[in-house]
């Protein structure tokens, strides 16, 4: 939302909804942008005399809100992409020496690399996929990339590689978007995955696969994580308790308490710390 | 493999380097085209003198072996599918008022709709995914599917389609290849669903997403049938006892006994009533 400034009328009109209804409490989960628009309806609401309750409730697969643990939906998006680079670099091992050499796997987080990061969870031993992870975070080389790869294949007979939707040229430009245009002008129609394997057909002939998980991987109920789903419930919880003790403008978090074995509580920050930071 | 006539030589240097090493056995899973070569290794094997007895194992996620209920490999896949097609939609389904309102999976089976199909079992009744299915064997017709598409939207405030990799235009033109080209005259690097998706997108506008399950589909052992597990190890199972019996040219199948519920044993077929049939 823009901010209260720019965009008095729509404010009060939220509150003037509020008011008709009756609405005293009001809980918002998301990430950074949901964070920003909870603290905001907190302040418009005191500063138009009707003082509303105002609770974040931490919510994004890309993992990125600070003070937090981790961000409930991550963890089982993690399992998902681990799980389905191990499985999907099972078969390509499986039929490299003959047919498919090189497997992308493009997973989501388009300005935060932690679920890219996740897919290394994959491997146990050198040489197991993922043999390279692209992040957003760090600037794409196509030349030590494409070298690499060359490198996988000579060593371990193939290469897997996992591909952040966010993944950029040192000039910011998204892989994705660095392709061709149609007869009418639109950019192609791929993700990032299909342009990093031609690239790799293009320089070194590999046979390649490459598969864009997409919703699938935030939707995977199936494969979920237990503690991602204890956490999720958690926070929710939380964020009722909070309200009713009166604490406004607030977001529950996951405190870690020990690393192995995980272990973990809840506890709380003010929205400040966290909208948009 | 090619005929015996036309690679004789090949054939002959098979059957040379069974006799050097004394191989009488000879067990060869996979769909059509290895079925069809392990009956023709039992014809050179015995019209060159050296008998070796040939069992075919069926395994294909296709499904489109003749003379089995099915074929190891797809319970899986039609599982995934159809997990990963309700997962989707209820994802879409929750945004899809102020959000994405189309999605688009493309599933695997170049010339069969057996895994498209399955996508079917995540829909429980009208209006629930997938909305659309469009398969290899039936013509794809843009306007119909398009007009489609609007009415779904309209009706369920969404719409969610499945794509068989080898959908295709009445003329035989697959969807996936009749898209556009880069710089250098390669075809465009995407699958078939980012052609769907923005065939919708052209016409009607709507926010979509797509996703390419690829590899991840027939790789995911964590979400396994389990009838599809036990018909794998039955029919490898089978496949050493007919041999050891002395059957020849032949494979093991799968032969439903009853549907509801679904019980089933093991039967044979000779190769020769399978192979490319």
């Amino acid at each position: 939302m823009k901010s209260i400034e720019q965009n008095r009328a729509e404010y009060e009109r939220l509150i003037e909804v509020f008011r008709a209804h009756d609405i005293g409490y009001f809980f918002y989960n998301g990430g950074n942008d949901s964070m920003d628009t909870a603290l905001k309806v907190s302040q418009i609401g005191q500063s138009l005399g009707y003082p509303v309750i105002c609770v974040g409730v931490p919510k994004t697969v890309d993992n990125d809100l600070p003070h937090t643990d981790c961000c409930p939906g991550f963890g089982s998006v993690a399992k998902y992409v681990a799980v389905s680079t191990r499985e999907a670099g099972l078969d390509v091992a499986s039929m490299a020496r003959t047919s498919t050499r090189v497997f992308v796997l493009e997973v989501m987080g388009r300005h935060a690399g932690w679920i890219a990061a996740a897919t290394g969870l994959a491997g146990r031993k050198p040489g197991e996929p993922p043999h390279i992870i692209l992040f957003p975070e760090i600037p794409f080389e196509p030349e030590r990339f494409l070298e690499r790869v060359k490198q996988c294949v000579t060593d371990y007979g193939y290469c897997v590689i996992a591909v952040s939707e966010g993944a950029a040229y040192p000039d910011g430009r998204f892989l994705a978007e660095a392709g061709t245009r149609d007869a009418f002008g639109h950019a192609q129609l791929g993700g990032v995955a299909p342009v990093v394997a031609d690239m790799i057909r293009q320089r070194h002939g590999y046979k390649y696969h490459w598969a864009v998980a997409d919703y699938l991987q935030r939707a995977a109920r199936h494969v979920a994580s237990k503690v991602d789903v204890e956490q999720a419930y958690a926070v929710g919880k939380a964020a009722v308790e909070l309200a009713l003790e009166g604490h406004n403008a607030v977001m529950p978090t996951i405190v870690r308490k020990r690393a192995k074995p995980y272990r973990w509580t809840i506890g709380h920050v003010p929205l400040a710390e966290v909208a948009n930071r």
